[in-house]
């Protein structure tokens, strides 16, 4: 028998993970559920059904993983705790410093209801949590380096985009090769944010706009861009979807420790990502069989990535994962 | 209180060990194990004793998870059973056809003992394997490569050494860099042996020796080098001990795989090692952590690295883990 799964929220996330879906033969996707009117929304799953969200009430004997792709800001710290107490659920929550309050909501609604909710599941955090984790448990003396790109930063996307006079915009995050080497040499560097990454712009200008006025705008906004330096192209609105309509992305997190008199390590675990939703997508359904297979087990509340076995992730047996990948 | 260790077997790797040890606060060397007269024995960590392997008949009260530090040709098949009876176990065993009769051996034992058995700990197989499962369980189309190197093959080493009019020598295994290149570029090339790692052996002889002879003999040894492109230079004596008598490794799993309408995604874990025993012992050591808090909470029976979730190799509370690494 699948695994049944639904998806609430069908943007890029969304999307991700139902094409995952189709590649894993274990799964199913029942149905995805949304805020939108329902009939206007057209899937790529036949013979799953489109339901507005409010349906998930009665849909408990159906599903056995809810995929929350929603909003870290709004949807998430609302969403999970609540169809915690009805589903096993996978989130992606992203904003770091609300990590512990999510976790405390999440954890006392799946463990009254016996369900697991994972949250923070994707890439980072995720998989590359995973590899923070493991580099300084193996290797106490030592330090963890992160860099992000090339890639597409919605938020900074999005930061531009609320600027006067542009109509649309793309930001990619590029991290600077000479920090890059500089720490994959084992030095240790000390980095400010300016050392680690540039900020690449695109940005198609209403007509007759102040470009010149954009670009001080971009260049000096606080948080997104002052710290950093800063591209700025303008492009057509032609060339925008060409040549930048892809959400790219990927990084590394690179740790570098010592054992013994003196002798260095470095541990790199290396993302290249065609597609970032796809491949977020990818990892919330790897953690959606997990989620099943540990609650069918007795375990619920609130997980992260930490808390999982990597061997739940596979559909394999014990003897078949030792024999192909040990 | 600490975790209480034993070291069996003072070599290499079980110096590794020691060393990690003496990194982890939460951890303590009791004592190693031998089966050398205990006199002879040197060990670096102050306040731990040496004993002959008979006496860990005698010494369950004093050790909760003892490191098995053999070969795995011989030592560990006997040894990793034998002591799984008494103790929480780790082993490094890494003869990948033997695998699944040593795995049912320790689960045997230890399933019988009530003692956690690790098995095949370090990092290939160990850390390497957790990637493979990683990448096929989040993407189900795709394909791994294995490089490794640059670094010292032990048992290609030891293989020249037994050349005659071999004095000594030092054998490293060096992926090409070609081969890297096309398998990181996403094109999931055929390679054979040859196309992905070189060898090169630096060699002592001894005085008189017929250097040709030594050299065909090497580059047409069966399974060890004649499928490989290979190098030999001869050196002496003082060149071997001052440039060549570390023990680095590393290497990278390189994985590969494609989601929705062909985005492709590469995901690389890469080791770059100055010391191959002190890393692959701080592997060990880690696990040991984990070992002894999941045999605390009641688990049995042989385990390896894909049944072991990450949080159990920190030190750290879940709240710190979120905190520091999510």
């Amino acid at each position: 028998m699948s695994i049944r799964l639904g998806i609430l929220g069908y943007g890029n996330l969304g999307r991700g993970v139902e094409a995952s879906i189709k590649q894993n033969d274990d799964m199913e996707l029942v149905a995805v559920f949304t805020r939108r009117d329902p009939s206007t929304v057209t899937i790529n799953t036949p013979g799953a059904k489109v339901y507005h969200q409010d349906e998930l009430e009665n849909m408990t004997d159906d599903i056995d993983v809810l995929m929350i792709c929603g909003g870290s800001a709004t949807d998430l710290p609302e969403m999970t705790p609540k169809y915690a107490a009805l589903y096993n659920v996978i989130d992606s929550f992203d904003t770091h410093a609300n990590i512990p309050t999510h976790f405390a909501n999440v954890d006392a609604a799946a463990t009254k209801a016996g369900k697991i909710g994972i949250i923070s599941c994707g890439w980072d955090p995720g998989m590359f949590s995973i590899n923070r984790l493991y580099a300084h448990s193996i290797l106490p003396v030592g330090k963890d380096y992160t860099f992000w790109g090339r890639g597409v930063s919605q938020g900074h996307s999005d930061a531009i985009r609320r600027i006067e006079g542009v109509k649309d915009a793309r930001q990619y995050t590029v991290p600077i090769e000479d920090a890059l080497n500089a720490v994959r040499s084992g030095s240790n560097p000390e980095l400010t944010t300016r050392q680690k990454h540039l900020r690449e712009c695109y940005v198609v200008a209403e007509e007759g706009a102040d470009k010149a006025k954009i670009e001080e705008a971009i260049k000096t906004m606080p948080n997104y861009f002052a710290d950093y330096d800063t591209t700025v192209t303008f492009i057509s609105e032609e060339e925008l979807k060409a040549n930048h309509s892809g959400l790219p992305h990927g990084g590394s997190v690179i740790y570098t420790g010592t054992t013994g008199e003196g002798n260095k390590h470095v541990i790199e675990y290396k993302l290249d990502l065609d597609s970032n939703p796809e491949f977020t997508g990818s990892v919330l359904v790897a953690y959606a069989r997990a989620a099943y297979r540990m609650n069918k087990e007795g375990v619920s509340g609130a997980k992260t990535v930490f808390d999982i076995a990597p061997a739940y992730l596979s559909p394999l047996s014990g003897d078949e994962i030792r024999h192909n990948y040990l």
